[in-house]
């Protein structure tokens, strides 16, 4: 068996993440057999007719039952009990490795490693990847393919299962990263859950105006706000979950950019060109950075080049 | 000679929108003529070898003298000073319409009007487009294809003259809306400054953390933060400008926004899931609204699929 490769990986959830995992996973032959569970028979059933998965469940436990891998691709609010539902059905393999895939990691290992029953091997993960796109129709193999996943494997963690985990990720396509849970949701917080935040408000401050309607704020959105609102087109129940189980830190985060913006709202106020002009010249410089870093590309992209009114774009 | 179309039209500045205007013109034949002008001899420079336009200018007069239109293309603070300089020099073509692509209106009719002589038409005028990029190498002529431009001509106006460059627009491939001044500076506050605005603001307090580092931020900028980056990529002068000339509209939007925040802020401090939910699921409703608008599409974005760590991805 390669490094990294599993005899039966069970996805506890396949929606985007869950899907994608499955697909590259086959892309790498990386998994002798996927299977998966949902909350809905009907999404078991599209991942099925889809062939994401071999075989689908309604129950975790009886997903995860004989697994060697078992990954978490719910939200965040509900890992907890359902490991706590897999191990009281004593399905749990021994020596499996579990993980997950969710976007704050402090919370997650306080609900989860209470459940997990000696011999199993808990390392957290999250893979910074996704689109704003939900359901396992959403997934796809290279969604993982020169991204970072982060591990977050606690301090007595076995070495040879952070490995394989590690070497799975890549295999995937992905960087691997290990730092501390805490450390993670500090830096989640400012590139990810301030980010959507703020989106999903100015799309509702837009919505609630008066005096300009909803027609012309949809009409006019090439302007800038339609960048947002694609953000803010993500799954409402996976964020919800996100802001209550990182409380601490996107309070921070949430309290240093209130400070920024009010400084910027005074130097609007009182006319000072020199100020806003120094303030967005340094936003610029970042930009470079991640360009450089190839997480983007410097392709223009407000224009939607070569796309029609008829929304009928693929990129 | 066709509606829409001219004999001689200046551009006052060949930066993105002035050099895709020119371009646009000529894919739709309507232009015996295109000259420009810029502020440095290199940009004019660049503009004539990448054929953008045929004769160029280091002077504005020199550009608009004998054109029967004249579209200023260049940062909305500068505008004014630019049309007395024009007018000053007897160089406006009697007849000629007179239009800018300002993203403020209300500030360049009062700055520019007082400049218009007699027998000039001027007709304001602002194309939602653009892209994060700046100069005449990032024109392209789809930019406005199947955007919308609107037109904010004074009460007085002549009709004829709104009406031609009315053609011209739709020319360009856009499709035109009239308002006054006052509501397209409301308007755009939403729907692109304060977005603009915010994403300059998020960048900074992200690049000022003290336990994050700016090469982590780059790194997992994948998980939404990348998208605010693209947008504070855009040219600071020119958003300088916009600001400091619509500073009471902003101001009005971005106290709403805040207000907003506080209500987000407190409900993830007090662990109040339901009325996160609510509030994330009516955002995405205005999404689903913009991609019916055709205003953008649903494929899925953040993922960049196809692209690669290169950063040679091309739509």
């Amino acid at each position: 068996m390669k490094g990294g490769s599993f005899e039966r990986i069970a996805l506890i959830g396949v929606g985007l993440i869950g899907s994608s995992i499955a697909l590259a996973a086959r892309r790498a032959g990386l998994a002798d057999c996927v299977v998966g569970s949902a909350r809905t028979a009907a999404t078991v059933e599209t991942a099925l007719r889809l062939g994401i998965i071999d075989e689908g469940f309604s129950s975790a436990a009886e997903a995860a039952r004989g697994s060697d891998l078992v990954v978490l691709c719910a939200p965040v609010g509900v890992c907890g009990a359902i490991v706590e539902h897999i191990n009281a059905a004593g399905a749990f393999r021994e020596g499996a490795i579990l993980t997950d895939v969710g976007s704050v990691k402090a919370a997650i290992v306080a609900d989860v490693a209470p459940h997990v029953p000696n011999g199993v091997h808990f390392v957290p993960g999250h893979p910074i990847a996704g689109t704003e796109q939900s359901g396992p129709e959403a997934g796809f193999a290279e969604l993982f393919d020169n991204r970072w996943c982060i591990l977050t494997p606690p301090a007595n963690c076995d070495d040879a299962a952070v490995g394989r985990l590690q070497s799975f990720w890549e295999g995937l396509g992905s960087h691997v990263e290990l730092m501390t849970p805490e450390h993670h949701d500090l830096v989640l917080a400012i590139t990810s859950h301030v980010p959507h935040l703020i989106a999903f408000n100015i799309v509702n401050t837009a919505e609630n105006l008066e005096r300009v309607t909803d027609r012309e704020v949809i009409k006019y959105s090439a302007g800038g706000f339609r960048d947002f609102t694609r953000i803010a087109a993500s799954d409402p129940t996976m964020w919800r979950d996100v802001f209550l189980n990182n409380k601490e830190a996107v309070l921070e985060m949430l309290g240093r950019f209130s400070e920024d913006l009010t400084a910027m709202q005074r130097a609007i106020r009182f006319g000072d060109g020199e100020t806003l002009y120094r303030l967005f010249s340094e936003a610029r410089e970042l930009r470079r950075g991640i360009v450089e870093a190839g997480q983007d590309t410097d392709a223009p992209d407000f224009g939607r080049r070569g796309r029609t009114m008829d929304g009928d774009g693929d990129e």
